[in-house]
Parts: C-alpha cells; structure tokens; sequence
C-alpha cells in the first residue's frame, strides 16, 4: 500500500477530538463511521471523556494499543501540532485535518508548522479547513454534516475533489438527491500537504474512477498539476470548474482561501494545452461527467432525434447545431420499416416525432431503427412521460437500449414527481438523463471531442 | 364581458366527445371539471352514452335546455365541422378545439373550412391540436392528461402560453413540482383563430396576471403581435422562448406545425424593438418570470452578496460581473456595527461570508444592514443549508427580511432532499429562489435593465 491509500482504505482510524456532544463535528464524524459501512476499527480519542457511543475512548493517540493507519482531526487548530507529534511519533500513515483556523485567517505559522511536522514524520495530509473525504465503497465518511441535512450518494465511478467545502457540500448532497453516483470525494481545503495534483495522479490510477471532477479557484503549483494533467487526461477524462473567473471574483478568492486565483485567460489556456475540460457550473461538472462514465463513444457526429413532443424536438435540433454537431439522415431501408411499423400520423424525419400518441411499443421499435441505421452516431431521445399512453414501462425499453447500443444515447425528460421518480430509475440503472435540450446537446459536444481526441491519442 | 372572458370565465361548459372510456380525452377532460375547483355547470355530449360519471349525457349540443358559453371538442377531426354549425346554432361562445388532425397532418381544407364556420357565428375559438386552458382561479382545465402524470400549479401571477403542448405540459407539471404559480396558462396549437398576439392583449388586461411567458416557434401575423407586444411591455413584461432558432430547427419547425418559422435574427431584432424580453431556455423563462413578477424594482447595479460558502460566493461574484453588473462596497458605518455584532471570523468584505459556522441570527443581522445601506442597490443571499448550527428557522428571518425590504433579493441555495423541501416553502411564501449563482445572476441582469427601461419610460 502506498501512503495515499490509507485516506480511503485505512483498517484502523483515529478519531481525534470525538465527542459527545451531537452538535461537535467530532461527534458526527464519529457517529459516521461507526452508523456508516466503514469495515475497520475506530478509536475515538479525548482527554476530557471515558466512554463515546459505547466505546472506550483514548486521552491520546499513543494510549492505544493496536496501530492506526489514520487519524481524523478535530480540534482547535492551536492544540494540532502537538496532535500532530503524537501522531508521528505512533506511525501514523495520514491525517485528515477537518479543523480551521489556519492561512485562511492569517495563522501562516501555525500553517507551516503543521506542514514540518508531517514531512518530519512522513504522514500525508488533507487539509486543513476542509470536510476530507467520503469514500463510497470503503465507508470512510469524515464529512461533519449530518446525514438528514446533507444525504451521501451511492458508490459508482465518478470522483469529485473540491478546495471549497460550501461546493463540495451541496455537490454530494445533490448527487445523492438526483441519483449520480461517487467513487471518492475529497474535500482538501488549504492542501497544507496534498493537493490538487496529487489527488489527481492517484484517483487516475483507482479502478473504480472512471471520470475526474473538480472544483477550485487556484492550483498550488501550477506545473505540477499542469504535468500531471496532461499524463492523465490521455487515460481518463478531468472535468474542472474554475471559481474567480473575474476580478471581483479573484478578489473574493483572496480574502477567502487566502490563495491567489490568476488569471482567468491563463488557466483556460492551460487547461486546454492538457486536455482537461472545463465546465461552466455546477450541472454540466456532472452532465460531463455522467456522459462520458456511461456513454460508448460516437463515430461521428450525426444525432437522430426521437420525441413525443414536438417543441421538444425543435429545441433539440436547435441546440444540436448550435454545438457544431449535425443531424443524421435515417437510410430509406429504416425509414420505409419503420413507415409499415407506424401509424401514420408518425413524422419519419429528423426529429422523428412519434406525437403525443406515442406508446413504448413505438419507442422500442424506432431504437431499434436508429440504433442499427448507419447514418446514426448518437441519438437524442425525448421522452415526455407526461402522454396518455405511455406508460412506465418505456423506462424498460429505455433502459434495454441504452445497455444493448454501441451508440451514446442521450435521454431528455423533464417534469414534476412522476417524471423525476422515473428518471431517477433511470440513473438507477446508469442511464444519465437529462432535462433539456441544451445540457444534452452540450454533453453530446464534449463526448464527440472527446471521442475524436482518443481517435487521435490511437 | 367580452367574448374571450368565456374560455376563463364560463358558467355553462359542454364537453363535445366526453367519454365512460378512462383512458380517453374525452374523459380526462370531463373529470376535470367535475373533480376539479370548477364551480360552473358541466354538460357530457357524446351520442353513444347515456349516463358519464353519473351525469346526464347528451346527443347533440343543441339538446341541452341551458345556454351553453364554452365548449370543449374532443372529437374525430373529420366531425368537428358539423359539431362546430351545432355550436354556432346554439349561440357558444367560445370553443376550444382539442382534436388534432387539421393542418399539422396537410388538412388544410378542414381547417380553412372550421375557420370560416367560427367566423360566421361570431365564435372565438383555441387549437386545434392543443391541450387549451388551464385558469387556476376558476378551475377551468382542459389538460388531458391525468393529474398523476401532469401536475397542476398553484394560483399566481404568471401566464403562460404556448404553441406546443409537449413544451406546454411539461411546463405545467414542473412548475407544480417546484411551487411557481401560475394565473392562467393556454396551449393554443394551430391557432386557427386565437394567436398569441391575441391572448397577449388578453392577458394583459387581466388583472390576475402579472408577467406573461410564452413559447412559440413562429408568429401568425407578425405586424400584429409586434404592434400589440410594443404596447404591452410598456406595462407588463413578456419573455420568450423561441423554437426554431437554427436552420435545422426551422425545418423540424415546419414538418411538426406545417408553420414558418422565420429568420431567428429577424425574430431577435423584433423582440427587442417591442421591448420583449428573450429566455434561451425554459429554466431562465420561469427564473426571469418569478423575478419580474415578485421583486421591487432595484434603483442601480450594485449587488452585496451574503454568503456562509466561499466557494458560492466566489462563483455568484464572478457571475454578476459576467452580467455588467457591479458589487456593493458597503458603507463604513455598516461595516462597522456588523463587526461589532459578528464572530471574528466572518469576512466583511464583498462577498460577505459568514463561513460554515452561520446560523440564523448572524444572517438576520447582514440581511437588516445590507437592506438599510445606501450603497447596495440588490443582495445575492447565498444559503447553504447543510452547515452544522444553521437551522430551518433562517427560512423565516429570509421571508422577513424579503417581504420588509425594497430592494430586490435573490435566494441561492442547492442541495438535496431537506434543501428541496426548505426552498418549496420560500416559494409557497412568495420567495423565488435560484439554484446556481448563473442563474441568479442573469435574472438580477434582466430585472436591472427592467427597472432603467421603466424609469426611462417615465
């Protein structure tokens, strides 16, 4: 194992500051990993208490008896070098610091300090001033939120880091809510010791990230990351949403991370030289990321829309050209199948327009078409699930051809309950779906780039 | 009363086509009316029923012993010529058409044809091929699809109409799902008679509504929708979303409506000319719609924003510049007494940021200092709602501090289930509330050209 490892995969951890009080976050980060799936030992450590949930707890880290691979830290960031000692002195392997109170007020010192004695003691270090990290498979769960306020996703294949913790908040809560999936989230606030970077090069190399997401308004060295990312975004895709892209919101950066933001035009540069790509809010962060964890990878860049709602159609095809893409034109063969299959008030053009009559049995049958059509590399497919006659058994049908296709299938519906439950069946079954026009065809952009950039890499 | 009152206002309605079959039009309509709010009289006509739902049914509209004000067609295309001379002897006067299968399908003939029987007795007449009226207060609602699927908003101050239902119905059901209201809403289809310059004019006038969205891929009679649209947006603002923006959108346009849809740019230069005010999406329809319709009107373009997530607060920043807008620089003396009364780590710049350890009585104080300085023109209220000690009571002190203030303030707040839940209820108090810093941003944007627009027109 290297040092990394022990962030997510830790078999005995330390909680440092336990507590209990509900409303400490040494309390909730306790709670989690015993209430959580977490598999390993936890040791809550506090000098003012015997006893936390049931469990001994420990006036010092040396006081235990067995080793630790981790150490969680929680309090007041004055008492955290000495902390910080005892936890080199027992062998521990990493420490995530949840406390703040440190550069982000002007503590500079006590920020550098706390970097000395990690590399003293060869610990690595998240944090300070962050939530550290959750991770779905193993349990690690350090984030101080409780679950009925901030609900925690699934395990899938997307991972997200976050130098803010307010995004990296409200990022899980919302993934959770519509159904995305998370490998690792990673909160690493002021990176006293890893960073960006550095989580970067190791998600790369975890099996269970497919997709690289992040949130921040600077990197800490900026050839480093550059390196990094160049390496790794001809492997697996990095998606970046970059805060401070203005000088009122540089400004802000400074007075709240304390870190400098640069230039908006400079990083948008370095992005594009190392293949990462760059978001524009918070939704596409995942709309990317969704598309390219899921999606096979077009050949080209022609869509057949499919939808039971013609404006919807109109929308889509406007938003498809706007992206540079083009739409396919169906072969006579599909199109005269599919005349003797329809009823004949079907539109058998680009968009097919199935009506507001549509059934799923007509849905299945024109997949089948466009999915086996040569001229189709990718397909739009509008489902108002709102029709009289649809029921919700399309969600089937949607889901068969999405898991039988080798080409990207975009799925847009957009609603009230009834839709939401069924979409969120979808993302179920790692269908991603979308609720308009323009975030699909924006994703569809990005995958074919991406699609013609592996084409290049080959 | 005029006759257009009678789509919204009728006391006697007959459902032409009304039917035992559950999973028909004609049926859902029916019920509609019974199990809805409508206080008026409801008449069954179908020649093959005696009893529906309990009700007498009727042969023929010219059966029934009441004067009839509205009437619903639900019927075969090739019938609606006779049923609509029925109509005409029997003194509706209006009559919305639901039955497609007119000039969408090439019956142009047909249509022509239903167009000249209107004329001859004095109807007014909605569709064909629509979903047509919806009036929150009166319980008028001839959407056929099942509440389960589609649900209905609540009263309120937005009109909404549109060229196609698909677009329409789901407008419908997502505004419900969200807690926007609605005044009235009117899918009007084919617009065999009544355009939307007309139901512009209408809405104008109609005291229950105070902004009017539409969506629309082509207009009938362009002089007269810009004609009436120049005098309208004088006292009530319109926003419109455009359908058929590209070339191939245009062609989708024209083989789903058999309409034209015209140059987009010539569309665009219209727009503005008549004071319209254009979405490039259905969000920012509704974003633009609840701004306009419940905001007072800011008297410049500087915006303090309050924050307890820097990260937030550094991505509103940057959008508000992106907008050409300005932040606030507030003044000394409220600088000062905030010190006084904050922690000494909240960060009184701009953003303000309370930091993860907000709670409500620190957002009450900000609120009440930004609102009474005279240097902020708007605030950007940014409210995370998963840090720890912030409790659901800060929704009350944000509900007292929207109602007492008179300047505009924008709610941004994102997350899952509990946020959700939060948010629904500052909208059901009349607070509308974004999820993006983006999307807050550009609606601050329209609301400030708004209020130049309307000081300029004094």
């Amino acid at each position: 194992m290297q040092k990394m490892d022990y962030f997510f995969k830790p078999k005995n951890v330390a909680i440092i500051g336990a507590s209990r009080d509900q409303t400490k976050v040494g309390h909730v980060i306790f709670r989690n990993f015993i209430e959580g799936g977490f598999k390993g030992k936890v040791f809550p450590v506090n000098v003012k208490a015997n006893k936390i949930l049931g469990r001994r707890c420990y006036s010092s880290v040396l006081d235990i008896n067995e080793r630790i691979d981790l150490a969680v830290v929680c309090i007041p960031s004055k008492v955290v070098p000495n902390v910080m000692e005892e936890c080199g002195k027992k062998g521990v392997h990493a420490v995530i610091i949840i406390s703040g109170g440190f550069k982000e007020v002007g503590n500079n010192e006590l920020e550098e300090n706390t970097r000395d004695i990690a590399k003293k003691h060869h610990m690595r270090v998240i944090g300070p001033n962050c939530l550290g990290v959750f991770d779905s498979r193993t349990g690690v769960d350090t984030i101080f939120l409780p679950r009925y306020k901030l609900e925690r996703p699934e395990k899938g294949e997307i991972a997200f880091i976050t130098q803010s913790g307010a995004v990296g908040s409200v990022v899980l809560d919302w993934m959770a809510k519509r159904g995305y999936k998370v490998s690792k989230f990673i909160s690493y606030g002021n990176a006293v010791d890893v960073d960006e970077a550095d989580l970067i090069e190791y998600l790369s190399k975890d099996d269970e990230t497919k997709v690289i997401c992040a949130y921040f308004e600077g990197v800490k060295e900026g050839r480093k990351f550059l390196n990094v990312s160049k390496k790794v975004t001809k492997r697996k895709p990095i998606i970046v949403l970059k805060g401070g892209t203005t000088n009122a919101g540089t400004k802000a950066v400074s007075s709240h991370t304390g870190s400098l933001a640069g230039s908006f035009e400079i990083y948008t540069a370095a992005f594009r030289q190392s293949g990462i790509i760059q978001a524009d809010n918070m939704e596409e962060i995942f709309d990317f990321a969704r598309t390219l964890s899921k999606q096979p990878l077009p050949k080209g860049r022609h869509v057949q829309i499919i939808t039971d709602g013609g404006g919807f159609g109109v929308l889509l095809a406007d938003e498809i050209i706007k992206n540079g893409l083009e739409l396919a034109e169906m072969s006579k063969e599909s199109i005269e199948r599919m005349r003797k299959e329809m009823p004949p008030y079907v539109v058998l053009k680009n968009p097919i327009d199935l009506t507001g009559d549509a059934d799923t049995e007509m849905y299945r049958r024109v997949l089948e078409s466009a999915i086996s059509d040569r001229n189709v590399d990718m397909i739009g497919l509008i489902v108002l699930l709102q029709v009289p006659r649809l029921g919700g058994d399309v969600v089937e049908t949607v889901i068969n051809a999405f898991k039988s296709s080798n080409k990207p299938i975009f799925v847009i519906s957009a609603g009230g309950e009834y839709t939401e439950v069924l979409k969120k069946s979808l993302e179920d079954f790692g269908v991603p779906t979308f609720s308009y026009p323009e975030s699909a065809a924006r994703s569809m952009k990005i995958l074919y780039d991406f699609a013609q950039k592996n084409k290049a890499n080959k």
